[in-house]
């Protein structure tokens, strides 16, 4: 695997643009009633006719077989090998809500959870609360004052919530205190290194207090906090590729990594027709963009097989609005699959597409898996994709003499 | 390369069901005669309508123009990494004949040898003895008795045997007496740690009286110890994969393998469909299937390439009683190529096909090496297949958020 130092030696600022257009869960499975995936499915001339210009293949995220989630399936396709740069759950779970975090922040994930007259856990998810209800122990939860860290609680959805510790010195290196089974008491929490001792001191304190504020609020009378993390500290795009990133998204999450990764984050719409305008507007401002598409992924998750043939469609009406800016680079790819028929993210490697001057273009002409087997590109990791990219951007210099 | 504590952590229990067929040595080479290798002669009709359901490519045992040994190549395909987890000589040689070792027990590969008056060695091998003799021999080493130790000789094939030392306090790290040369005297065995001084003692010992006690036997009139190792303590397949996984294998060697990773042995009869019968007796029991074929290696290794097409039409008939079990998901591979043509193992990579419900099916329809080039598994490492075996049967969550 290429590493990150490498290519930082070898990258060099150029006036070339590259715009990467994810399209989340891109991947899928055949129908078993036609055959054909949602790709082979949906009516895309305009991607077909990239498809045409480019070099195609696969991308496995982490490894064949593995399924990620999508912050490492993110980080891969922006070179960052998803083992080594990992995100902590507590940290992700705020990404997700758009909560920044400031430097020595420490966020957990919590969940509210239902205990017996005995303590012992008896639904870690207290029976799925409304988001209404969780919004509202949230508020309660924000009442809590304990000497040493500002806590804030801030609701997700459901049961879930992120509680963020501002204060000196706080670490993430202790426990955690979901037991991860019922039948069983909370666990206290500890610390893992002499100075999480503050750390596992304040927790232990919020999750007493939360217990009597709760006592009255069956089922949700208990939290639960796992994955405390603090933000982590990457190298950016911008010191690894001499890039001015940009990212255009939607959703949080994705607004969120991008941050993390040092990319500027613009406003935007809330429709995909909105997210390809943003471009043009920005797009004498950066030499590279990252374009995420949310609703291909949410369809598969919901098992909706046509939905996201027709949201593919609908890219496809809108990709001219890309191509015609004539970016020197273009990739299209997924940042895992997500097959209708699985009903959630996949294992199987992600569609993957380069065009640009340079790419040494195969046969293909079909944007679709099956014809994506004869690609020019083959089976990449997906942290091979910004390598390429940028070579085909001639952003990168000769290794070695 | 993905390692095995992440599948670890991913890994879930579930009734999903993977069989695994091996069949060893698999590729091969085209018969100059008539340019088509043994796959691609063999009538293999069940094989190939597998293959029209599966998705298919190539593995790299340990990687690409390294010909793997039997364990490697073995323990590759179920997900261990050949190069780290590493087999001593001594106790592979124990594996082979069926030995189950002890934990402490020190094995070592042995060669009777040819010294002359000065006791310089002349023929590493003493001139291949018969195996009958090799027993006789063995036998009368059986008489050594050493203080510190108990120590078992037994006969392999010829010229080879294998030493065990079972005693308190043994160590491996010694060196070897064999010297890989002719002209030399066998060297003494030293201690590589201090704690290694009763073993190189015990060991030297061992030497001196298998001298006095050969002394008449030219020309086996010496031996030469090398590979001195303990059995290793791999996790097992139940810890990783949290699978129930049994063998089913004729030979010592290959259910030796199996065990020392985990996997139940179960009796079974002598030929290929006295195997494919205990596949199906046993099939409620278990939830990973090893079903390995040798006689397919067997004829490659004889460079007999009619009889490996013969035996490979031999599997095709007897697959169907795999097939109609109709396991969730179907592997068929080998642990490295052994074409007629090289009388032996060799480098290439070796046939893979994957069959499941959700493997993402390509065009290929045929089970031969120059069919599975068009393949949608592409090129892997052998490491990968349990991994996709393991997402194929649903057996691993996300990672990542």
């Amino acid at each position: 695997m290429i590493n990150l130092e490498l290519i930082k030696g070898i990258a060099r600022p150029s006036p070339t643009k590259i715009v990467m257009l994810v399209i989340d869960g891109l991947g899928g499975l055949p129908n078993p009633e036609t055959g054909k995936s949602e790709m082979e499915t949906a009516n895309i001339p305009n991607l077909d006719a990239l498809t045409a210009r480019g070099i195609c293949g696969f991308a496995d995220p982490v490894a064949p077989g593995i399924t990620p989630g999508s912050a490492p399936g993110h980080l891969a396709l922006f070179g960052y090998d998803p083992i080594s740069y990992n995100i902590g759950r507590g940290v992700l779970e705020a990404i997700g809500i758009g909560l920044e975090l400031q430097p020595g922040d420490v966020a957990a994930r919590g969940n509210f959870c239902t205990v017996d007259e005995k303590g012992l856990v008896t639904d870690r998810r207290a029976g799925r609360i409304s988001t209404e209800k969780c919004n509202e122990l949230c508020e309660l939860l924000n009442g809590i004052s304990i000497r040493g860290a500002d806590i804030s609680v801030h609701p997700v959805r459901e049961h879930r919530f992120v509680a963020v510790f501002h204060g000196d010195n706080l670490t993430d290196d202790v426990t955690e205190s979901d037991p991860q089974q019922t039948g069983v008491t909370p666990e206290a929490i500890t610390a893992l290194s002499p100075v999480a001792d503050k750390m596992a001191n304040i927790a232990n304190q919020f999750i007493a207090q939360a217990k009597t504020l709760l006592a009255g609020h069956h089922p949700a009378n208990m939290v639960l906090l796992r994955g405390f993390s603090k933000q982590p500290c990457f190298p950016t795009m911008s010191e690894i590729y001499k890039l001015k990133p940009v990212a255009i998204a939607v959703y949080p999450m994705y607004r969120g990594l991008a941050r993390l990764i040092g990319m500027e984050v613009v406003a935007t719409g809330t429709t995909l027709e909105d997210e390809f305008t943003t471009l043009k507007q920005h797009y004498t401002n950066y030499d590279f963009f990252f374009l995420h598409i949310k609703w291909t992924d949410s369809a598969g998750e919901d098992g909706d097989f046509d939905r996201k043939v027709r949201i593919l469609e609908q890219i496809d009406a809108a990709l001219p609005g890309l191509v015609n800016l004539e970016p020197d680079v273009i990739v299209v790819t997924g940042d895992h699959s997500t097959p209708a028929v699985l009903g959630g993210h996949s294992w199987h490697p992600v569609p993957v597409l380069i065009c640009s001057k340079y790419c040494r273009p195969d046969r293909v002409r079909e944007f679709s898996e099956s014809a994506f087997l004869s690609g020019g590109l083959g089976r990449l990791y997906a942290t091979q994709i910004m390598p390429l990219a940028m070579a085909n951007a001639l952003k990168l210099t000769k290794f070695g003499a």
